[in-house]
């Protein structure tokens, strides 16, 4: 009885890691979140029970619901599989899953993922950390986990790009608690929409207009002056989406 | 002639994407760094050729040579790979390879990977998010690309994780800006050496006490309260490191 938090990285199945892909393919049951992409199901073992626990926006998330579900079928399965879309350990809640398991004797497995949080601006053609344009990345939810709001103002900092993940909701916040915390109206941002998936959409715009941005969730929301870099990089999203 | 920037994850081979798998079985030629492992270059295709570009901490680096190389590169071979450590836009200055390349025409593929930033704190057990410890994370390296000095005084936030990578010289430093930005003394701290690999060490602290830790890089320093964390899980070290 082990249970392993799988990251599936961003959506496309040729960007999980070797050891998900193998690992998915003894699965004796999988507990999936709504985001984890059709391509990814698909590499789960034939045989394998599949259970999906996707959290709609907006929806009372019940955590402690999936705790116990993970509790209960690591004491019926083997080798138990939580695959969670990105990483497990970056606003995934992984680590109360990781804590509840252990808590209950149950040996508890890590195993990283691509973040959207760095994958979804590098499909866009934005290298979030670039000389003489950003010194380092700070990634947050426009709300965390737990529900509290988060304060943006602090986080207008110099030389440091923002990525916010699931923020298309709050941009109108956003926008202006950054530009009340220092960042000039004209910063640059960028919204990835549905980074590596069918439907990938990338917005460029200034912080002033963010508010008005005709964009849906989910999106990754990037901001500083690497947002308006297009390196124009080839990032197979034709190959990427193939499969699904 | 393509040239494929291609993110190496932390080290074990197992941790590379599938797509980065299928790439490096099919090069023509590697150009990879110093922090690759062993067993990721196990990987590129018997006949390809390798160039180790490693750059060693403190020693000049030539980044404009090596786009010079990939450009002449890209001249005679039709799949030119370029390896690097942790993911190629993080830190890693894939983006002023990706500028140089393209403005010769040359087209350029970008495939993510696992970035030591967040792999790092998961292989010692530490979520860099987590409820009601921290609500995001921000990513920085001790010294800028381009040689500038960080100042690390406004990344004192709190309910943010702090990540430092290539910070082990620099971290009498960090520790006295981080208190004069207003973290307490008292704030947890971790230093996770040579992640995935053998040798794989977490140190743990306080933030006072980072100054005089006994610690060697490569390093990843983690500051806040999820530092103190150790959730316990496995991550395999003992599979990771097998086959180096």
């Amino acid at each position: 009885m082990s249970v392993y938090l799988v990251g599936a990285g961003p959506g496309d199945a040729d960007l999980l890691t070797v050891r998900a892909v193998e690992i998915l393919g003894r699965a004796d049951v999988v507990v999936h979140d709504r985001l984890v992409g059709d391509d990814v199901l698909k590499l789960i073992r034939p045989r394998a029970a599949r259970i999906d626990v996707g959290k709609k926006p907006g929806a009372s998330s019940s955590q402690s619901g999936i705790n116990e579900l993970l509790i209960e079928l690591a004491g019926r399965y083997d080798t138990v599989v939580r695959l969670k879309g990105g990483d497990p350990f970056i606003f995934g809640r992984g680590g109360e899953e990781a804590v509840a398991l252990s808590r209950c004797g149950i040996e508890v497995h890590v195993v990283p993922g691509i973040s959207s949080a760095f994958a979804a601006p590098l499909l866009a053609g934005i290298t979030v950390t670039h000389r003489g344009a950003s010194q380092g990345v700070c990634v947050v939810t426009a709300t965390a986990e737990g529900g509290s709001a988060v304060d943006f103002e602090p986080l207008a900092l110099a030389n440091i790009t923002l990525v916010v993940l699931m923020g298309v909701a709050q941009r109108s916040t956003i926008s202006s608690q950054l530009r009340r915390g220092g960042l000039d109206p004209s910063t640059a941002v960028a919204v990835v929409e549905s980074a590596s998936r069918v439907g990938q959409r990338v917005t460029r715009a200034r912080l002033d207009e963010l508010a008005t941005l005709d964009v849906y969730a989910p999106a990754v929301i990037v901001v500083g002056p690497v947002a308006a870099l297009d390196l124009g990089v080839v990032t197979q999203l034709g190959d990427l989406v193939g499969a699904s």
